[in-house]
């Protein structure tokens, strides 16, 4: 199905000669502003990109701790200590884990300690229990202890700061936080962290003949699959989708749908319908009313047309109404944008790839939809074979992109081309 | 710190030999229960486990198309045209997209037609508009068109089904539904689809000792950081994670926090306090209350002790305090029960690397974490320095878990073993 742009494109032909792709790609990134940040609680924190530099606020351990089961005693104390010479300590405090009270050893004292229990001030080693004559069950304390061993001062002390200290520099922005740092950020107490704010990103279009899911389909029409695809393209980017329902190929519905888009306040805003000569009419009127796209025809394969501008000032995606060239066009030039917006890392896995059989293109730079297989020599790509841009079963049963580069018409077997993975597992396949 | 189940081990000595991890696992995966199934529409659709085999309800296209902008015909119609002998056919009707009017070509006719339009019944092929005296431009149409070229029936068609038939198997049920699989399934006509639900999964503990993040640490308290971090494990995993707050070292709070869980009905229930020897006291009271849960020592390091059971009838882990080890437990043992349960492929990352340096082991299964680096020889992976359970920062700044198998103490530099890796990229190791 032609959409919007495609129609613009074979009518009005405003350029004879193809955009590289590259050159397209820094216009769009030239004219995408990063998102600013926002606070957000931990528990709402996973996957975003950090925003700030973090800087722990505390020591961690926060206070020196027993690092054993034992009893806490001044190192000068049990000097010579042995099991046939023991030296006897008042047991002063019994101190479990979450114990808040302080307690200054005095000389002779000793503190039955439980692993990770804070030390008491004065005291600077812990005896193990086993080298003592002390017992572990919750019976009455006893008195005093018999201590069988001497330590060094430091002897199964955490000393304070020993895994963070305070000023110590942990992050700078631009991390997406796993659940690792999640927990690290806790254990700094801190309750909320600054995190890029998440693009938000209205899918809209127009079609008499596409046909919502779920409804019975009149001859000549087909369901419409872009706004799906593409709202789900937009949250594996990290970002937000708002999917609306496609409009009728009038000018009032047209008009209608995008100021609903406009309500949503989003970020960015992707068109993807197939449509008409007359919605194409109908779209382009309300383009020029709201803002300033401009229409490309770029060097790419499959996904030729692209509409690339803005509409209320917000940035406005036109793209191919066939979903393979949706899908590749998302893929190499709407992505990058959000993930600029959003400053997020790229997390799409690309490897080598020896072509297995000869293969032509037509100049464009194209991306081929491919399985690859682990060889002895590496990887192995192979067609999958119909390469239509309106078959999308050849990218779902696809498991990478091959990258044939602009002017390489033939492409002979050993080429080794780059490939984009598109299965989630490199182990499995899967 | 030690957890509940950490002191109950210590003290209570259910078990003296280590369970070997493999089979810990065995024992904690024969008691779980895959989910069943749920309906959900295609814009909740992504990243869910198919549950049902998809068979094309549909032939895709659904109906014979134009590959070209151009005009339908009867291939026999225009045998021996060539451009300086045209035949003139009578332009019959105008085939926008999206045209849902049938109507019958009659020998002699022509119709305009634009790409992915339905065909005319009784029209065989297309002529390309530049193979004819035909233009594009939206006036009034003229009455017949000249063909300049005979076509072959089928010429410039999609048949009917090209892509896919109807009653074409498509997908069976455990494949992780990505953006171009919810575009196909759209394409298909389909508003909802069956996926297995997703498991809801209860974080719980308690601990005087643990202060809520943004709270003002008193002297011997430190903050809760597991329950966030499991809380983003369990969400890492494909769950839902309900993370409630840490209850008080009560009997009544212990059970106020295992009865709030139960309310939220969860499919799994995990425990990640660090308790005083009270608390442990009043959580194994509670569990012998409510469930049935065992107590081991596992062949693993960093993460020995472990809880396993059933409360109420639900799937409960009890996890070390540590959080490094709280994070290897989880791994190795936690989320393939959450896999299991949402039928969900491990889409974990695994490669061999070769031991930069010698490293000793205590003979437990060993998860050390390491940073790689590619070489020419493949990777390589060096312990990131202190291997403390207690030092979350190891774990960030990690790039991958060395696995060293049971039994080996001595690791001797160029051993290759099996690494997992944590970093989101292969190849930006961001």
């Amino acid at each position: 199905m032609p959409t919007v742009i495609h129609i613009f494109l074979e009518k009005i032909s405003i350029m004879a000669k193809l955009l590289n792709v590259d050159k397209a790609l820094d216009n769009i990134l030239a004219a995408i502003t990063p998102l600013p940040s926002e606070l957000v609680t931990l528990d709402q924190a996973r996957g975003r990109i950090l925003a700030e530099t973090i800087i722990s606020p505390l020591h961690l351990p926060p206070f020196p701790n027993s690092s054993m089961d034992g009893y806490a005693v001044r190192a000068e104390d049990v000097i010579n200590a042995t099991r046939k010479t023991p030296i006897t300590l008042r047991l002063a405090l019994d101190i479990p884990a979450g114990s808040t009270a302080r307690y200054t050893l005095a000389p002779g004292e000793t503190a039955r300690i439980m692993t990770g229990a804070p030390m008491p001030d004065g005291a600077d080693a812990v005896i193990p229990v086993e080298d003592t004559n002390g017992t572990w069950d919750n019976a009455a304390l006893p008195e005093t202890v018999q201590i069988y061993k001497e330590v060094q001062p430091g002897d199964y002390v955490r000393p304070i700061g020993e895994n963070i200290y305070a000023g110590q520099s942990l992050y700078e922005p631009g991390v997406s936080l796993r659940a690792m740092d999640i927990g690290l950020l806790a254990s700094l107490g801190l309750r909320t962290v600054s995190v890029i704010r998440q693009p938000r990103v209205v899918i809209l279009g127009s079609g008499d003949e596409l046909m919502e899911p779920g409804l019975p389909l009149a001859h000549g029409q087909i369901y419409d699959s872009n706004s799906y695809m593409l709202a789900a393209l937009v949250e594996e980017s990290g970002a937000e989708a708002i999917r609306l329902p496609v409009a009728k190929d009038t000018l009032a519905d047209i008009r209608a749908v995008f100021q609903t888009a406009l309500q949503h306040k989003p970020d960015m805003m992707i068109s993807s319908a197939g449509v008409s000569v007359g919605a194409a009419d109908f779209t382009r009127t309300i383009l020029e009313e709201l803002g300033q796209v401009n229409f490309w025809r770029i060097n790419l394969r499959p996904g030729k047309p692209l509409a690339f501008g803005q509409v209320a000032g917000i940035p406005f995606f036109g793209l191919p109404g066939n979903p393979v060239s949706a899908f590749v066009t998302f893929d190499v030039l709407v992505r990058p944008a959000l993930l600029k917006m959003a400053q997020r890392p790229d997390d799409a896995v690309y490897a080598k790839a020896t072509v297995a059989e000869k293969m032509t293109s037509d100049g464009r730079r194209s991306y081929i939809r491919v399985n690859t297989t682990q060889t002895k020599k590496g990887l192995e790509a192979r067609s999958t074979g119909t390469q239509s841009s309106g078959a999308l079963l050849s990218i779902v049963t696809a498991d990478a992109l091959m990258i044939i580069p602009e002017d390489m018409t033939v492409v002979e077997q050993g080429t080794k081309l780059r490939v984009k993975l598109l299965k989630i597992n490199p182990n499995t396949g899967k």
